[in-house]
């Protein structure tokens, strides 16, 4: 069975709450049960993790390394300018999939350059709580592509 | 039941040949297999265009404003500096999701910007093949969503 | 008599229909209607082409240096990067006036530069359907001071 | 009968002598003389101003909300960089038109934004003299859409 | 009585001894018993607190969206990057007041721009001790208004 | 008794009137009591001083260097490319205030910029007209500082 | 015996008749018949394509990609954008040399970037229509020296 | 006998007291007398002329094209942004030198480019006073070298 | 006896296994013995602090003003836009000499710039492990070198 | 007989040896044999001329206006900022081909410019050593050319 | 007795015949006995060096370090790019005036920009020959007023 | 026993005379002598060489790949734009470690980039003549670790 970890960045604990018109009306908790729920679709043990600490994401991707089998990050405004999460992602091994509620591409100037984007698996941007959903997706057929392929 | 439309743009339909290393092994016609099949999952209707012509891939967009419910879009080199494709997705009702098969945000410079990004849905980028499975299942989730609000 | 072709470029056919905050409720039809019946109060033949693809602008282009006495074009979207109708115009000899419905320097950033002025006899730009108009006047003016002074 | 005011910015006031080749040969009396008759076909009542002082047209422009029904306004050189002149027409409600005299696209690079054009009713550039009496076209049009649509 | 919260990022704790050319003699400790005895003239209930974790900041600004009325916010050098504190002040309802000991405009290139600034009521610069009370005042002056608006 | 100057640069003058979303409704001769009542709290004697023209704003300057002990200075749109009063800012050796009615650091991006802020002793930005009051509480706490330390 | 197919791209039908001090006076048609008479002489079988349009060119390079040895191409203005042309050549595997009439890196600044450059074997700009005669001889080196390493 | 006109910009005035440390100890009269006498010596009539008004600037520069034979332009902070200035010197005829007291390729960035060179004879920048008096020189020695080549 | 602090920033824990090929083989732990071993030549006392968070680093880096001679620092990704440790460095006054274990001016572009060097008193780039022995080398020359000045 | 010079800029000595995946395994020596031997089959005599001294390519090239007809030129390195190398080009009248042997335009940013391009008859760009074989080519067409139209 | 050295940079040994259009008719040998000439008018002594080799200009301002009171430096292209010839002036301690025969500020634009500038007593730029002789006066004008206020 | 080769750039050779206040007071022998002696500690064969001549040291840097072990190079202000010394680090196979006495991270802009950087080994900036020593340092522990590593 493949163990997920789910992290949400700074400010995504307001969901629900925060700019309603950009991130929707969900409640934070509904949104992770959703996930959790989908993941478990696949059979997949999903973990959720939250901060607004830079530190304690990369210190959670660290200890990911050896958890998980996979990782679903939406780092919030951390993914404009962290490079120093950048560098925990390219410096483990699992995969890890960048998600985004809004279409950062579709916003402010800062918003449209992810600095953590070249190390990642792929980017999902702009489909609100299911970005997350579609995230455990990709995950999901990248492992059973490589499972056929072998 | 839903129809939708698959638009490949320009060299995509050299699949399974062009840069294998980039763009993976599998034929066009095999992706656009799998692209109608797991479409029919939902029970949609599924139909495939590929042009290298511009104007061709406006002139569709036109027309699949009256004839489909949906656009799933890859617009090859076109996403980078096609302003008229994008005036074409804005002129039209029906939600584009745009797609990539490979990280564009981790790749040469000019890449990293799609100027159809801001008029689109959202963008699914780097999932290989899995990136037009999972713009199917966006288009799906964004319906049920409406359908369940109203 | 003098004989003008007007040139519709990508995304001009919806007019009426797209965006109408921005373009307009006046139909595609009724536009160029109004053209032809303002031309003809010159007393001016005009001819209508509208096409969403590069390469056809061009080709008109071409072939109105020998059919037409001027041009009023709206290259839509190519206004801001087609360099190849940039050349067209440059390659031909008759008048061409450069117009715009929207004032395209109150919009977005890409639409404020325009790739093909510096070839074109002037520019147009934000007066609704009369920007159409008043380049066909702009001729008319052109062509008066051109008799007037030989 | 409506009452319009045309402003002359810096060095319109050697029209005639300075640089020939770029700005014509008519006098500034004679120019302003063929708007004043161009106008009286709409029978509008038109005056001319003109000021080398970006504080007068700032004032101009104050007096004119009150006293004029719309303005045509060739800002000289402080098209360019006068974004105090751009918020004294903003300021105001009447529809001001931008004209040039050459096309300022196809000039030195600092001619070619202007800072004034977003808050304008549009621009007209590189019909020489009759750039001025195509923005009292553009004038005479609006008004009679305006009038036509109540 | 309003409650209001004072924020101090990082290396302001240092204050009378870090920089005193650019920064002043006063000691973090006396500058901030004379903001809580400025706030009293108002009869504000004024807290401290101060860290030089953008994560700790970002949680406070979180909590404070329930226990305070307003913020006086110096985010030191955090102030020109971190997107994620921006995104924490556009998350909460109360008025956030973005201060500074130098005047930031006045300094190091990379000091000029804030990034906080687009979302803050407004900015204080440069009046060393004196922006926090200014900022108090400011406070004052934004609930006074409301109140007599009422 | 010390002796300030308010000086007001353009369109300033259409307080109340220009864009009452942006800069309120207050007229500009309320705005100015509410500033001159607040000033004799302070014992300060104040003058208006309200000029379209930058060289009126350059000549008052120089003037009050002799006349006053402190100026509260809102340069309008000259604030982002006058050098000219820059120059005259530091010609002068009292303290002047810069001032904005709306946060200059939230709108266009021309605004951002404020060439007069290296020379002025501090800049306060987006409190309405209470950031004129500011001001002149900014000089009072910087010469009760200065008599302070004597 | 070799196949190499020369594609011009658009605006080169004019050649002979379009701003001959730039491009020379010799029709398209002697040009062409220069550059077959000149690959004869390696004994090379030798097509010439022209099109405006930049979805046939890329058309046409991917059947190439079956039914030539190599490629001579002017993209004309499409090379300083069509990144789908670019990414054609990339897809085929026969080498492609880019050839310009006039010395693109002497005239306007947008003309200086080849975006296709990267992709082609190397570049020969400014030797008028010897450009093209020196591209096949650079085919023909390329292939002896191939054939001198086995 | 020749006539120059030496045009002394904003904050001029102010010379000998305005930071001595840039701009020198010598008053603005005494300076004003040394050009005065330096011309004489070469019989030339000179007059002075000193505004803090960009349009009273541009104001005499017209009026000098028909009553002096050369300016001398020190134009200030107005060097830098003045475009009006530099069109009011490309529109006379007469030589205009452009000089500045302090070096200004040596000082902040802005003042690095002047946007009136393009059209000045030439530039002295750096000498303090003798920036002028070297500015008549050049004007004498380009009248000799003109009445030696008749 | 000197005491210096040795601080690895983000990621630096994961040594040995994070990206060998950019980093080397050599486990964290081996590192900080071969740099404590380095020291004790000189006869310093040497502490190791390593943290991924950017708020930790400088609340270690104030503590070591009092308790350290002298700061050995890779800080990692923050080195490229952690302003917050600059001011921390240039908060604190003894000598903080910089590291990198790869040469950080010939890898991605964004690493090439160091926020925190101008407020080093030096850096030291590319040596690998021995960049870290070379810095405590610096800082002994460099207090060699000050007693001997004495 | 036509004399021709090649210039061989810095390091070009070191060919065979230096890089040979970029530049190829033949020797210095060889590849001028080479060229020596393709010039002669157009009776051309052909001098070799290397330095890796910016000044004597300079005095190179002036004593070559004398002596030669016709220059090839690979400048190296300062091909992208040696602009005393370009004005030297520009002040001798003889024809310069200047010749590449990778395609500078596919490699690091910086090579992608040159400064002597504008003043060059052409440029020849990543045809191994045959890139000079066909700069003799170019001279060969350019001087038939010059005798067939006199 | 002073002694100045005048350093001609590259290609200036080619006036005269070089683009005499910007450069002007006169001889490198008349113009640098008119040099001399008027030097003996302030009984300087004066000698003249030339050089295409940056590293010669170098040693010579070296050289010139002991032997003479003053440079007179044009440093041709040189200007644009050589910091070496920057740190040189800035090593020396003698007064450095540079001149250029153009108007640098009117040409190309990397000529606009002279990194020797900063360390340079002064610019003059444009006035042909005559711009050797007014840095000879300026070196009078500085030494003279040196004296004066001893 | 290793040879290694100090290469010093322009301007190095007046070390103590230039610019103290950056470059220390220390002469340029003693610092060599300073050189050598550590050099020996290692039984190191150390050759000093300066040049202000770009040229000059490419060449040595040719010569030494057959005669050295091992560069030290401060290539002083042609740090910042020789490519052609950048090209020959790279043209040759023994270690370069690039020094600099000042940082050059901390003061002017144009220094702060190294284009030698990417190709040499590493660098080491700011610790003034021990910038030298830990040079010798960086080749001992490189030449070391390789040799453990055998």
């Amino acid at each position: 069975m493949k163990k997920i970890l789910v992290i949400h960045g700074p400010n995504l604990n307001l969901l629900g709450e925060r700019e309603p018109g950009v991130y929707g009306n969900d409640s934070f908790e509904s949104i992770n049960n959703e996930i959790i729920e989908h993941a478990q679709k696949y059979d997949f043990d999903c973990e959720i993790f939250q901060s607004n600490h830079e530190g304690e994401i990369i210190d959670r991707l660290h200890m990911a390394r050896k958890e998980f089998d996979g990782v679903v990050l939406n780092a919030g405004a951390y993914t404009h300018y962290s490079y120093a999460i950048r560098d925990a992602i390219a410096a483990i091994k699992i995969p890890v999939v960048e998600v985004h509620l809004s279409n950062i591409h579709a916003r402010d100037e800062f918003r449209e350059k992810s600095v953590i984007a070249p190390v990642c698996k792929g980017q999902i941007s702009g489909f609100g709580k299911f970005s997350y959903l579609m995230a455990v997706d990709a995950l999901y057929y990248g492992w059973k592509a490589s499972a056929e392929n072998e």
